[in-house]
């Protein structure tokens, strides 16, 4: 197994009453005036940017808004939201919202005290040193962006979707209430938790098969993650199985799940091309790739997926480390399928992708052939195409 | 469900070469002029003192030695070190050690800017509101301190043994190195486990039962640590088994298992008296005192005892809730017997304590009978003098 660092410093404070601490955390965490930033109208119309924004004029925190944040979260906001911060002496950005408005904030605080163009960050062409702190009221359990290092942000511009990792990127609080995802449709929420479940298989599906403990946390994350899709789907304010989901999206994406473990990231990789080609929901692109990936690469480590057949999907072994793994990938496939979420790219797209655009998402993908992608089985340029075009 | 605060920001640094980043993690934390703290000569005579030392120096920061700490670690040697840290300018405290360093360290840390007597925060007359900067080299995994909140301290005056939680006695850092505890006794490492495991189970036995993760994760690592136990046992050096021992004292006591849950405590609570007036090993306390417990409190929530015996200890249900929970019970206390832990006082103590006894320690543990212990069943001071007496 792989030595380790966990390090999650993010003060989580969860349940009904959480939002009433938005204003003590903002003070907490140094922020005497700050940049509250958002998305589209659903924070506005469920009242919860009002209720933020009266605690934080009730408390005398100065504050500024940004809306606008689209999903897939673009390079020209965070611009605009840099040059917004340094004119004003913003101190600490809030983020309402989900994982776009949460890694707009930290672009945009990565962003406030670098001199050059904060992509470069995301270009690998310099490290992030500094930022602004960054705390956010959660809407939308999807990305984990609460509790991860992680940041993803679209360039419109060059249509590249790009993530960079830091322990900068860790928000100093994360206020969640699992009663604001009661009004999230039917599709955010299946696409939410394919997304957070991937988080945890990204990791899990790794070559290190002797770090029983992680493995085993994995397996109880997803296996109650998937209990709970079905119940909230079927009751949007089962404020139970809202709360597993809500609270295992912070946990499936901020360290916890990959402790001694070699991680994946493959499916991630490839569906990043997916969002920057046609835009789609994050979530249901994992969904459309992942059980056909599933299917190219099981053979590199079976028994990893008898474990993930047996111990996440309750599948019976049957004998055969093949068929076993082959019925795991089916048992997951039927689950997605079962929460209306996609298994084929053209279940997403609503049509098949061309070989040139498989071609050219994979020349993107393995930036020109310089580089592969996934740990548990190394693909090439050569291997993404073929799943994509497998995908389709 | 309850509502609730995650918060556990140590950077825990795992692994083979864990180590050689001592220096660099003290100086991350501001340490200049640091207190190294430790115990007995087992920190010497492993080359780990000596280690830790020579890479302070070479890294050029100073560094001033306080050995002498012991299990149940002293109100005194607390007073001393709370005196030469004021006296020297110390600006961070590191423990090398097992529980009883890091928590001796963490209560020097509390005291070094109180003007009153540190004692005043475990007796409660005072909440800790400032800390010196704390991390840790961890070389017995069982208290969990080096993630925790908590610190227990004896007062060898007064035979009390208190506990104070508070955010500052989260350590800034802890480093684990699983090749440490190869050379841990069998005792030590029994007990340790039992420590462990007991640290998820005061939380567990809660009568919350809708946090589906909090309890998923803790049936996950009470599974591994219970498989890992006996392998440890019987291979000394075998480092998987002791690395999830050693991650697992840390998640164990960090937060993780307690999301959402109202936590028990009363065994914790019991054993301090049996600690405290007989200075036994604490891990080895809880088990004698555990099955006792159990078979007291399980009708107040039979349903809980039969998830534990089902999903942590693979006990058949058999159709009654009432059997079913009993052979959990049996099958938890046959367990502690196999890895060499005390069942019983006599066990521990080798003799039967008297009836005075039972009551002296009652007394202690209600506070002359003015608080309860316990949640899942509150106990009084006749009910903690019963289980005293039925634990004979």
């Amino acid at each position: 197994m792989l030595d380790f660092t966990y390090y999650a410093p993010t003060e989580v404070v969860f349940g009904r009453e959480a939002e009433s601490h938005v204003a003590r955390l903002v003070r907490k965490y140094g922020g005497r005036k700050i940049l509250v930033h958002y998305g589209g109208g659903s924070a506005k119309r469920s009242g919860l940017l009002d209720k933020v924004c009266d605690q934080l004029a009730a408390e005398g925190i100065e504050f500024l808004l940004l809306g606008g944040v689209v999903p897939n979260p673009r390079l020209s906001l965070v611009h605009e939201g840099i040059e917004l911060c340094r004119r004003e002496g913003i101190d600490l950005i809030l983020a309402i919202g989900g994982g776009s408005a949460i890694d707009s904030s930290k672009a945009i605080a990565y962003g406030v005290p670098y001199e050059g163009d904060v992509w470069d960050f995301f270009e690998g062409k310099a490290k992030v040193a500094r930022a602004l702190p960054v705390g956010c009221v959660v809407t939308n359990p999807a990305s984990g962006s609460e509790m991860s290092d992680s940041c993803v942000i679209s360039n419109e511009e060059t249509r590249d979707k790009r993530g960079v990792s830091t322990p900068f990127g860790r928000c100093k609080f994360a206020v969640s209430n699992p009663e604001r995802t009661f009004t999230l449709p039917a599709w955010q929420t299946a696409a939410g938790v394919t997304d957070i479940m991937m988080h945890t298989m990204e990791r899990y599906f790794s070559n290190d098969m002797d770090m029983t403990l992680t493995e085993a946390l994995a397996e109880a994350l997803l296996r109650t993650l998937k209990d709970a899709a079905p119940k909230a789907l079927a009751d949007p304010c089962d404020y139970q199985a809202r709360t597993q989901i809500m609270w295992g999206g912070s946990l499936a994406h901020n360290g916890l799940t990959e402790c001694g473990m070699t991680r994946d990231w493959a499916c991630h990789k490839m569906e990043h091309e997916l969002s920057a080609m046609f835009d789609v929901t994050h979530g249901a692109g994992l969904s459309a790739l992942w059980p056909t990936w599933a299917r190219y690469v099981y053979r590199s480590n079976p028994e990893r997926f008898v474990r993930f057949a047996v111990n996440v999907l309750g599948v019976q072994f049957d004998g055969s480390a093949e068929s076993t793994a082959l019925a795991g990938i089916d048992a997951m496939e039927a689950f997605y399928r079962s929460i209306g979420m996609p298994v084929t790219i053209t279940g997403l797209l609503g049509r098949a992708i061309t070989d040139d655009e498989a071609a050219e998402m994979a020349r993107r993908c393995s930036h020109d052939g310089t580089i592969t992608v996934g740990r548990l089985r190394v693909l090439d340029r050569n291997d993404i195409f073929e799943i994509y075009k497998l995908a389709r």
